[in-house]
């Protein structure tokens, strides 16, 4: 039997809305490690995103680094990682040769998922996030061409050299499908065809996944999504964060979520102005603290109301007007952009932002541009 | 007795005119290793200066972790280093704490410079590259403002817990005074007074130096610069490039100096456009394959002569054209720019640059940012 924590996604260096969350990401992580050091798990899965971006900020990187050193130096809990979309798997991998030698495995690179890892009966094999040419090349079948077909032909790969006695665990960065996506994750997604089927990872007896924040994604018994320590978007405002707990045999399995205190709670807010700033109203909430995202009506006449919000809710982030259509535009808007080519989506966004149009010679260069991308991914 | 290895200032991620020499360094470094591993030292010393930019790009990442792990993981040879004034002591630091535990010893915070690290009957101490202020700030004394006065405070500091029966040997990046600039050095000292003096070292057995660029910089026994593995700017073109094995106990000290193998040599070529191009004259050269600086005569009426020169020098990084006036312009610029304040140097450099005078309103942004330069290196 192994005794693990999953988590994923820590996204450390994320900004909200342009807020900087650092101090937040550092008091949640924390409180991971303390929650962590209570229960006294065999090791701890970090299924991929550890970073925000692929130049983190040195911030980041003294945080990230201050928390690593926390669990597997200080604490000596053995940890089991892989870079995710957001991570530069280059930089992210400075100090992998010694962390290893220090039971701190970090896999970067497509080819080390073959590399079978062992903790008592348990084998763990740590697929690092990949695109679908990575798998074409190394497998030199340019077949491979959706995430769905290249991860099943690495999966196959593994499955040749799986020791059926043991316990085996998978840790992957991925978008499987009956996932549901929130904001955060869209950004990655939109215009691809990035799912992969769940059946393809039916031979583990647990799938530790990120990518997706929402730790309900998807609802399978022994593959699961442990969601983003912390909301990342105004769209996971009402998600549950923490982290799984997993005890896992053969024979057995059993879970349970670790809620994770936060050091401020995101609120999506509809309602009126005058409603809002109501001493009835502000009962509800930790108004000086938590970030606010509002959507209001009866702000016409109003000369700039954000000043003012801000009295009483310092950290909101988002102010809009709350349209009574009844359409959600929002929505709407999603739906369309999917039926949209790239140069068309660039180009509403240029005439959204600026209120002109490209102009030949702009959309030339961008036309170059979207071709050279397409071709990078092809070849 | 010990038995080291001292290199410094390897600026992996360099270009040299916009050219980069991340294959040059691979070779040279490459080089380095075998040399090394032929010696079997006790240990290496790398005295700062690993990376040329505080965010290096990804590929001088992937360099210098597969430098590292050969030497400290494969040939399992301790390292001794501190990061100089070229990283970033934030990402260079990523890993510090898995590496010691693999006898990799890295330094980029000045309080390190007090923890004694003891190899055999040898303490060695690594004082990274630091400014002026933060010792004030560590010592709370305002008066430490010039690089000597802030040196010897924290080597008066070192001094305090000197075993003074062990062979005691400092890593420092530094600039002691008796040293000779060239021009990839240049750009860190012009206008300030950054140099300490020699016998501020004088109770150590050993000081291993990096920041100067020529390794003959300063002719002190025991008191050494190994310079930088290759040449860095056409400055360095004349310079023995390679690095130092010393061997030092209390009583004995004897040193070699091992040049290195380089990729490609740079040379400074002055002569006349005819010359250069003759069969006599290229027969001296790696013509195809090393670095040029060219400075030539009898360039007028040539139309873009560049073409024609890189036909058989590809490496020409520079072509300049060779005035007769007999004054050497660049040494009575350097001498110049001495005298004048940062507003003027700014002044003159956007003159040459564009041909028009900076506006007043230009100008006072820059006062406003020279003050907020002065006063964070005062605070």
């Amino acid at each position: 039997m192994v005794k693990f924590i999953h988590t994923a996604d820590w996204h450390i260096g994320r900004k909200l809305q342009g807020k900087d969350l650092l101090e937040d990401q550092q008091v949640v992580l924390e409180n991971l490690i303390t929650e962590m050091k209570k229960i006294n798990p065999d090791f701890l899965i970090i299924a991929g995103d550890l970073y925000d971006r692929s130049v983190p900020s040195k911030e980041a990187t003294t945080l990230l680094q201050e928390l690593l050193v926390k669990i597997n130096i200080e604490c000596n809990i053995p940890i089991f990682a892989i870079s995710g979309n957001h991570d530069s798997r280059e930089r992210l991998a400075i100090g992998e040769a010694w962390f290893s030698k220090h039971k701190f495995y970090l896999h970067t690179r497509l080819e080390q998922a073959f590399d079978k890892l062992s903790y008592e009966d348990a084998d763990i094999y740590l697929l690092p996030y990949f695109e679908p040419f990575e798998v074409r090349e190394h497998f030199e079948d340019a077949t491979l061409t959706t995430h769905n077909t290249a991860t099943k032909r690495v999966i196959d790969e593994i499955y040749k050299n799986l020791d059926t006695n043991k316990t085996n665990i998978l840790v992957a960065h991925t978008f499987v499908s009956g996932g549901l996506e929130t904001d955060s994750e869209r950004e990655i997604s939109v215009g691809t065809v990035e799912n992969v089927a769940v059946g393809v990872f039916d031979r583990f007896d647990y799938v530790a996944l990120g990518h997706l924040h929402n730790p309900n994604a998807i609802k399978e018994e022994r593959l699961k999504y442990s969601g983003s320590p912390m909301a990342y978007s105004f769209s996971e405002a009402s998600q549950t964060k923490g982290m799984r707990l997993i005890e896992v045999t053969k024979e057995s399995y059993s879970e349970e979520f670790i809620q994770l205190k936060q050091k401020r709670k995101l609120h999506n807010i509809s309602g009126s102005y005058e409603e809002v700033l109501t001493k009835e109203f502000q009962l509800n909430y930790d108004c000086k603290n938590d970030y606010f995202s509002m959507e209001l009506s009866d702000l016409e006449g109003i000369t700039d109301p954000l000043p003012r919000i801000k009295e009483y809710y310092p950290n909101t982030l988002i102010l809009k007007q709350k349209r009574n259509t009844g359409i959600d535009n929002e929505v709407k808007l999603d739906r369309e952009m999917l039926t949209k080519s790239p140069l068309q989506l660039i180009e509403g966004f240029y005439n959204e932002q600026t209120g002109s149009e490209l102009t030949d010679g702009q959309k030339k260069i961008l036309v170059n541009i979207i071709d050279k991308v397409n071709q990078d991914e092809t070849n």
